[in-house]
């Protein structure tokens, strides 16, 4: 069983004292802290932290130590988020017509590893609703063309609202969003890039990398932007092929690589491990 | 002690009954066939062989057998080539001021793990001499200026030929050689770049990678051809890295990867396991 | 859509002129290769070849061609087997109660990337049949205990014989098969084993591996003998792990490994790459 | 250039309050905290935590410090240690006959990344003198036989003091140190075991895994105890091989897995971002 717990995430510029002055806080409120871990950004000044405490011991009301807490940041001009483990995270997965992402996402959900409630799963064809069935989701099939791109976005919108939803994930999902719709979900979307960004962004990484020849495919999860396959990349790997495999192959192998590293991704989200600082992230190990 | 060996590398289109028709060319020879590897494109209906067969029992002279198999194999429309294991290749290694790729080489050839003799070493910088002199290598220090770069080139190229060299190894080598030479030395010319291609071509590859917060990097071993960074690809490889990692730490992370890169390269290369393709490259494992 | 095809795999002690002779043979048959390849064991002595010809252009009936290649082999002491891809090959899956590589199998199955019929389950546990009822397959729930292991292997036999399986798949099976179950069905059974053997051979290696404090944990997936954790290795991975994971986390990142490991080995089987000499295994690319 | 520090190692029992009254002591004494890394084992209930300290800014004495720290320390019950960048460690390597991992070791600290002095190698063989006097460090060449063996460890035992050496690299040393040799220098003596730990303990690890078929070889790096191949593991790493991988080519394949495992387990070493706890060490990455 997995102990209840706050996190906070903070960054701030650095300076001296601030692991004193934080961790005593924590401590005169009576705080056990399960565990700190902190990044010192040399080339930029920036400190980051992600502090870990046990729930079962808050001596206060939420409202009253997020308000202190912001008394106390404000000199520090710190920036801060606040997660409580019992508030379960809500993830809508969008998927077009491949399944391996949305199986491996639902498999680990249903493992324990994703530690969340899906709600639903969105997409804009019919294919996947067995899935979805499999593991009674509710799936909801809003077909997208030339004409009602803004419309279907609008349902999509008005879902995600109703259901409350924390996290998007598109699980290969072949529609582009909205510059609107990713700034108005700005680090709360992760999208899987079926190559090794830089490389190969666009369409038909596969393709492209049997006619480059390359020797290792992979896979990118990042949080989307308004600048397609432009943002903060979250997890990233790779797996060797060679001249023997066809193009069928490779996305075989990429398929692969592509659940395991959007997975990843998705885990390290869900246990608010990360901090997005500009086009980089600092993913914590725990 | 390795075996005495001939390697025909072989490539034409397919058809049916070229195993069957090769192979029995060199068993009625007398040959014994140490090992045969092949591979048949699908996409492009291209057929390659490397054929490996004991020196020892050589029952004819080089010049008969080569004859013989040119006019064997002219109605099948081979392209192919013959090499002798006791002929040693000769190769020149290439360097300007960082010595990880140059210390890796030399260090296996003294290990025996590349088969082949180093004549000489060229640079535009003197710093790498003391590298050269421990291992007792000449060393040619080719100064390199906005004036003087075609007679540089010209020397160069004079030495390559003096010393017979058949491979030239660019172990961080930090200029560009002329189209003309790439082009008299196609396919012998190998180059390490310092990223996982096509991902951050051209220069200053480790800052971008930073930049652009990438979670692995890598390197990139390939033929040298008039387009930079574009020759077919023989070896890449790519080492995890995080939010913690410096410049000068993915450097260090990167000079392992580049150094393993290219050795392997060179190793299939002087193995003579490599076949271009277009802009692909088939290499066999044995 | 993959080419209808015939595959031999082919072991005889070396010696000059097979690959021609072998090569010919199916020449004058009138076959097409489409792949061939071989391996020459240097320490033993032995050849072995997996020859992959185009079915399409079969001219003669399989009991001829089986009849004849049977005749030419006998001088040279041939052992062969002979595959028609169009004799879709029949496995069993056993499972207890974990899921993951079941659910792997099943969906790399129904992604066509393992080529075969999964006519049923067979579980000592009635918990994953709601897997099998996802898929359509049937779950056959027989339990064991102290007094009727004997009676449930003879029915387990029973359902192999009646369902005409060549191969069985121990996809975390958690019961030792008898002596003569392996036996008969030798180098048809694979397991997963949840250790990079032959370290941790034996239960709970996930809990040795967190007391010994490795830094990688591994899954191998071998043929199944009558010495435990004995069998040829057919495949093996693994994965980095630190001091932070605790025995939970290195069970699910285990998790994947297993699965990984034993989907390669199961692909392997099915596509006939593998030819077993003595504890090792040959494993053809293609 | 690297900034001076100050380390702490600190280890003790869990409890409340750790991190705020120990960052708390270094804020006070006028310290700016470069990185502060903690794990809470919650298997033993053991607390860990390095702490990296800017050294320019030190407002006492290193005596003072010290003792102020043991006095804060002791109502915890705090281990530590504490190391100071500017005093620079001694290393000493062992070797044998084998000189890819010395020259690896070598390479490095001439690159700057491992950080120490290197006053002196020692062998029992004559056969890597070049190599120290490449890199113009003594080697000290003490042949070893059933009869001398105690006299050639008290020569050792003598130079090492004489030499104040701080760390003993075994890189491919083939002589097992005495129980007192162990004793005295626990947690000082680095070893490099040519396989992954625990498979293949003790002799001829690459033969073995030949014959056992293994599809990847390993290394392990591990601080030498009494039990030989026991002790706690610091770094390991594998590499695949394959069927046609010759007892020789996995000895090369493996030459590359152990320099890199060694080199930075050795790293890791003397970055001071090691604690050994019990069978296991905590491995900090900053």
């Amino acid at each position: 069983m997995v102990q209840p717990s706050i996190i906070f995430l903070i960054q701030c510029p650095d300076r001296k004292g601030l692991v004193s002055s934080i961790s005593t806080f924590f401590f005169k409120k009576g705080f056990n802290i399960l565990s700190c871990q902190q990044y010192s950004d040399l080339e930029t000044g920036m400190y980051f932290m992600r502090m870990k405490l046990a729930m079962n011991d808050i001596p206060t009301t939420r409202r009253q130590l997020e308000d202190d807490f912001e008394a106390f940041g404000h000199p520090f001009g710190l920036k801060w988020s606040v997660h409580y483990s019992d508030r379960t995270q809500r993830m809508a997965v969008f998927v077009s017509k491949t399944s391996h992402c949305l199986y491996d996402l639902l498999l680990r959900w249903k493992e324990n590893e994703l530690e969340c409630d899906i709600p639903l799963i969105i997409s804009n064809h019919p294919l996947l609703e067995e899935v979805a069935t499999q593991f009674r989701i509710p799936y909801y099939y809003l077909p997208v063309n030339d004409r009602n791109k803004k419309e279907q976005e609008e349902q999509i919108r008005a879902l995600l609202k109703q259901h409350h939803i924390d996290l998007v994930v598109l699980a290969r999902y072949m529609q582009i969003l909205s510059p609107d719709f990713v700034r108005e979900y700005e680090g709360r979307v992760i999208n899987i890039h079926h190559a090794f960004l830089p490389a190969f962004q666009g369409g038909n990484p596969y393709g492209r990398a049997y006619e480059r020849g390359v020797k290792m495919i992979g896979a990118t999860a990042h949080y989307a932007t308004e600048d397609l396959d432009e943002g903060p990349i979250i997890e990233q790997d790779v797996e060797r092929v060679n001249h023997e495999c066809t193009s069928d192959q490779l996305k075989q192998i990429g398929r692969d690589v592509e659940r395991i590293v959007l997975s990843r991704a998705v885990q390290a989200h869900l246990e608010r491990r990360i901090i997005v600082t500009g086009r980089r992230t600092v993913i914590f190990s725990s």
